[in-house]
């Protein structure tokens, strides 16, 4: 089987990281070879950029933003998912442009059609194969993300914001349903991971 | 007089930062007052991006260079250069988009009509109202530039490539002629401010 692009998309508290860890053993069960990665970093210079915009010291404009998102993304496409996908592994990155509609665009306000066109430029014709977007009310996700640690400059936006990242997410699902699976991120973990396990077996016939 | 946005080019060693000095006291010698800025850099955002971009023990894909060069300007034209215009103070600014299009463009070899989106993207329609391209042969900046300090990564590259660059910068001064001035920086010093002397005594009629 052609190796395949898969991405997990999600605000905070959605429980990604968990996911991701049992898609990672769900995949490989099945022999399957996957590179694990993550965005905002992956590289090196993408990993220096995300400590920069989560600094919550800086006010960055949304245009910058939305650059350096897509400056680390374009290192990631180069260095790491294109090779990993040429060399016949399969690439699982938590979040990847969809993040970019989402934060920058339904969230700060960047028009979609701009986004689109850095997505062109930085992309090409690259798109993720599968998309899991883990979906949870904002509330119960900010609740489950302030257990964690010190919120950082995204996480201690108002949740005004984070509910247009929400919807701009089911926006992006609905414009691409066939990529997209859109799991109920608020249920009992086990509820959760069935339902990621039914969409993976699905996507693998 | 209405505020300008003057841009100040040139490869590594042909005496910006001298010829900078002097256009400053130029322009306040006529009551002018000027906002002098630099790129990379000119903001906080800008000055950190300087440092990972100028970092020689970093490799950065041509594309990730590019963004991350866009990300900064975005950065400085909405913090720095748009108030400054808009409260009637001139900007003077060592590099900006021209420069982009000379090392992203024919330095590293991405596509100019690919440079030209980012600078739509970023920029909408504003644009220098005068440019002084400080144009000087390539081995004779070098020197001139080896004699200061340690080399950084741009200036560690290779002859060839600040061939391209200057090629690049005499390209775009040929295409936009009418706010471009080349100005032969190998002349001595007392020549090189007498032509941007006459090119500011123009400019300002």
């Amino acid at each position: 089987m052609q190796a395949r692009f898969i991405t997990v998309e999600g605000v905070e508290g959605a429980g990604k990281s968990t996911c991701i860890d049992f898609i990672r053993r769900v995949l490989r069960a099945r022999g399957i070879d996957v590179v694990a990665t993550r965005e905002p970093g992956g590289t090196p210079l993408g990993e220096q950029l995300r400590a920069v915009l989560l600094d919550h010291r800086q006010d960055i404009t949304p245009d910058a933003e939305a650059l350096l998102m897509f400056a680390a993304r374009a290192e990631h496409v180069a260095s790491v998912i294109r090779p990993a996908l040429a060399a016949g592994r399969w690439v699982l990155s938590d979040r990847f442009t969809d993040a970019s509609y989402a934060y920058q665009g339904g969230g700060r306000g960047i028009a979609l059609e701009r986004i689109a066109q850095l997505e062109a430029w930085v992309q090409g014709d690259l798109r993720p194969d599968l998309t899991l977007l883990l979906d949870i009310p904002v509330e119960l996700g900010l609740t489950r993300a302030g257990r964690r640690s010190a919120p950082d400059r995204f996480e201690r936006e108002h949740a005004a914001f984070f509910e247009r990242v929400r919807a701009a997410y089911l926006e992006q699902a609905r414009r691409h349903a066939q990529r997209y699976r859109v799991i109920d991120a608020a249920q009992p973990l086990e509820n959760v991971q069935a339902h990621i396990k039914r969409a993976l077996d699905e996507f693998l016939q």
